[in-house]
């Protein structure tokens, strides 16, 4: 067994909008190893129950911890609001999220303390984005968004269409009348959509990807924990529930680099096993 | 006795220049109340021994620590390459040092793997920068200058003056053949001149204050050990070993509001006494 400091780091998503953040922590942090868990048969997670998403959740999470893992990101938006805390209860090793990188990150981009944020219907309904931002700073402003839209355009490989720019403009015109000068990304595929949805929101409303922030934090947790990598070359590895073709399309695409992708079946955990296992 | 994540964080410098990171830490983290300690009368640490600043620092935390903290933030480049491995050792409490949010600001920013550091001497000789970035990026290019008459400029009440301009420029010629796209300000007396600083490097370069950033990780780290505090108004409080008027004078012009500053004196702490009081 190799020490702790070189396990893997264990990244999942509904789909591949979690590669925007292994993109940054592959930059951010090149020694270390990312085990990657894109669920693209059951993706969007957006439209389905808080409890369903759980559920989903906590088998990738049982998946990935066949593996060695010194730390567990959940790159999407929607599982970490429904259920980033009960991860962090049952599992000793960091769990991090990417709702407060990300709404860190607005606080202290916004100098009007006037922020937005958009995300898929559970992310906004489950109002973690508000809850987190105002449970460090009271005084924000907060407008929320959902645009469902948004997920299906980046994961039918759609992003770079008219027809993307013409959803995008229509999903964000709520947003057109208020008044605020920092945007969340809330979604971790939305990146992908990040140039058109600039142009929207014009060029004095900073754009916040929680991607940046969410290796940035990582970096910060590993450090402050003595678990940074110390290897030359990691190996990364991708499992996806869907068609390895076509996720390994999107990946490489947007990775920059060749990459070999699995995939993996989910097994069914109950809560009372839930407890057992973790 | 109030629970710990109502209790204070220790800021610490060698003087003023730490002010940068308590205004940031103000503004992100606006429930947190500060114990701020400026050693005006032994400022600068910059050209001291290794050894002398690392018995400055602990006599500091000592001093803060009479009263009930949560965190301590040494907001001294010098005083975080020589002290922060050892005081962090001793605390049970979290604390954090400028120069690893520094380092993962410019990881974040660079685009060309390419950055500068500039520091005291202390700083820079103690080679902190070159080996956090490393550590966390191997294949960084880094490149490293002292400037030991910015910390006077700044201290003395002249940042604004066309010397502080000249000195500033004069100090920069190294850099102006190396190639960068990101520079560290590694001394937190320097974004008071991040102006001037800017205006000589060009808009190329990225200038990354560890304030912000540090103010970030603090945030980062509460909040993973359930610390972040509730209170609607904190009260801060401010102590100088140097004069308690002109302490107040500088910091109230950075800070921008009224602030009450108190004098203290230092006890000697010896490494023995050291052992048995942390």
């Amino acid at each position: 067994m190799y020490p702790a400091n070189e396990h893997a780091i264990g990244i999942l998503d509904s789909g591949v909008g979690g590669l925007t953040v292994a993109k940054e922590v592959m930059r951010q942090l090149p020694r270390e190893t990312i085990y990657y868990f894109g669920d693209t048969k059951r993706c969007p997670y957006g439209p389905r129950s808080e409890q369903e998403v759980r559920q989903f959740t906590f088998e990738i999470v049982h998946f990935l911890l066949q593996f060695p893992l010194k730390a567990i990101l959940i790159a999407c938006n929607t599982a970490t609001a429904a259920a980033l805390e009960q991860v962090r209860q049952q599992l000793e090793i960091p769990v991090l999220g990417v709702i407060e990188p990300g709404a860190r990150a607005a606080i202290k981009a916004t100098k009007q303390n006037s922020v937005g944020v958009i995300g898929t219907e559970g992310t906004i309904q489950s109002g973690a984005y508000e809850k987190t931002l105002k449970r460090i700073h009271p005084m924000l402003n907060v407008s929320s968004l959902a645009c469902p839209a948004f997920v299906p355009l980046v994961e039918s490989g759609q992003r770079q269409t008219a027809y993307a720019r013409q959803v995008i403009a229509e999903s964000l015109k709520p947003f057109q009348s208020k008044k605020m000068d920092t945007l969340i990304l809330g979604c971790t595929h939305y990146p992908l959509l990040a140039g058109l949805i600039a142009g929207v929101m014009g060029k004095d409303v900073a754009i916040i990807s929680s991607a940046e922030e969410t290796a940035a934090e990582l970096s910060t947790i590993l450090q402050h924990q003595h678990l940074l990598a110390r290897r030359e070359k990691p190996l990364h590895r991708f499992f996806t529930t869907g068609s390895a073709d076509s996720f390994k399309k999107i990946a490489q695409d947007w990775l920059g680099q060749a990459i070999r992708v699995e995939t993996a079946e989910l097994e069914p955990v109950t809560p009372a096993y839930r407890v057992k296992v973790f």
